[in-house]
């Protein structure tokens, strides 16, 4: 199979997103700031929620699914609480000054919770965990979703697959990153697996009455089965509690789905909890984490050849790679993404 | 089989229990706090987190593993974060100091966060979130414990089986509450299997080399396996970062075994991340809580018999019928304590 993709370096592409973001509609700096939770996500291989996603948010901008020129608000309700409307803007935008505010507030008090609301997919959380470890900031980061998961006993979609991510920073090197979602696996890999004419195992996903599937293609008229049955379902319904309930924005079902109704706003909600690591009184904080990472590198691995490891280590080994030797990017993305941009 | 239960009052049972926590040399209020956490938990019909732990905390509290006379120190380090040393007190007494000191700042700036360290089993998460709920504080608590789990990749236990708890206040009605461990079972299900002579999922553990097994003795001496393989590895982890590492505490395979070291201090470490309900501009959080039931409750169930539950309903439920008819409790444990507090 020839390569369809194409080196770049990172500044250039963080340029021609937010150049593409800017002939949809958005003010310069707005741009930069949505398209760079994007480059984020490509920097660690999460392409899935990377620069690509350009191409459906400039479909749902020019349709008025997603406001170009939203007026994000900040409002400071207590010293350590920002709550955020995010006027239906591009998420990457809102979830980026709700990240801000959460920021600001952490620095001040030592703690900063931001509740967005009015908000759309606002990328990975492992960005925007990213950015704030590298201020020094532990952080809790969650957001509601369309549903695809069924309640632990029911048998209809009436939550979403609800990002959780949590992370630590390491003054020492990198931060350890944990960004999952709620299923068991992803959708691409009982799709996978009907291609390839293999069963899946009955934990991943049941059928369209709620009952555990081995068909793979049973399983795509189904829904997913969250980790750990009903304490994944606790997870993602916590999840939506703090993210959509308390944020003020849509939960469960109120959620639109982008796919069904790509000119309504989605209205998904989102929480950033924030800690200044400074704040603690550990002055020896990197070398707690590196004796931390070096406890569970040392668990003789089952397999020779895969060593243990902590969360986030993927990702930022290819971060490093990508910054050393440039970005690969799909190259029918970046043609995309250089049309887009000339037009701006 | 004969009931060995007796049924008693919460006050009485408050009393006993606090009285034979100052037989083993708390002070009086000091033994009412951490006596307190285990009602709850009885209340909630978490029995294995309940008053029956007087009797191994009492052990332990004899011996030296624990200091009866404990001076537990709050420090602020922020306005929203108070460090905890719980002087290796009981740990019911330091969650419970802990959890105080987080109120505390939340009330002042919104958010307050305690790290506890130099602490013990703190009973379970439901007790704690129970009192913050009441109060109007939506929580997120967690705890690190002594290693049962292996990394993912791994082949010995070098992570707790930390346990997580989410809970929203619910100014309508009862909290909604999650509080879970990162197994997929508890080991007791896994011995149940084995007395009855009944293989079990490879899901739930592997054995003592980190592989998965169906059979329950195997298991027995091997491992539990976390919820959705590497994401419940990565939970776990990232709660005793938070927990333990941040907090100032031992970690990992730095924690002390209850079992194998008793007479040692456990330095576990807890942090409680609290926030205002009523600080969120949010006038209808009733309304939205009940919404919010009522759509999850709306999916028709798999078994017609077993409705759609959310977590802590039947905590709940135990909680509100034990207080209308007593509590139940078993009988040997009852005798333990009037005699134990008697004692005093």
């Amino acid at each position: 199979m020839a390569d369809k993709t194409r080196l770049i370096a990172e500044a250039r592409l963080l340029d021609l997103a937010a150049r593409a973001l800017q002939a949809c509609g958005l003010a310069t700096q707005d741009a930069r700031d949505a398209a760079r939770i994007l480059v984020i996500a490509d920097l660690f291989g999460l392409s899935t929620h990377g620069v690509h996603r350009v191409i459906s948010y400039g479909e749902r901008l020019k349709i008025g699914g997603i406001n170009a020129g939203a007026v994000i608000r900040v409002e400071k309700t207590s010293p350590a609480i920002a709550v955020v409307d995010g006027d239906n803007g591009i998420g990457t935008l809102v979830g980026t000054r709700a990240l801000e505010a959460a920021m600001a507030a952490a620095r001040e008090t030592g703690v900063g919770v931001a509740f967005a609301r009015s908000s759309n997919h606002f990328g990975p959380i492992a960005s925007y965990a990213w950015i704030a470890a590298q201020a020094g900031f532990a952080s809790i980061i969650a957001s509601n979703a369309s549903t695809t998961i069924a309640p632990s006993g029911g048998s209809d979609a009436r939550l979403g697959n609800n990002p959780l991510g949590l992370c630590v920073p390491n003054p020492g090197g990198d931060p350890v990153m944990l960004d999952m979602a709620m299923s068991v696996v992803a959708r691409a890999k009982i799709r996978r697996a009907l291609d390839r004419g293999e069963s899946i195992p009955d934990t991943w996903a049941t059928d369209s009455l709620g009952r555990p599937t081995a068909d793979p293609r049973t399983a795509l008229d189904g829904f997913l089965q969250p980790i750990g049955g009903y304490k994944g379902y606790g997870l993602a319904l916590m999840v939506d509690l703090f993210a959509g309930l308390l944020s003020g924005s849509a939960y469960l079902t109120h959620v639109k789905s982008w796919v069904d109704e790509p000119t309504e706003a989605q209205n998904l909600g989102h929480v950033f909890i924030l800690i200044d690591t400074a704040k603690l009184g550990l002055p020896d904080l990197a070398a707690r984490i590196s004796d931390f990472a070096a406890i569970l590198r040392a668990s003789p691995p089952n397999d020779p050849a895969v060593p243990v490891r902590l969360p986030g280590e993927a990702e930022f080994a290819r971060m490093h790679l990508q910054r050393k030797e440039g970005m690969r990017i799909d190259a029918a993305v970046l043609d995309f993404l250089e049309a887009a941009a000339g037009a701006a």
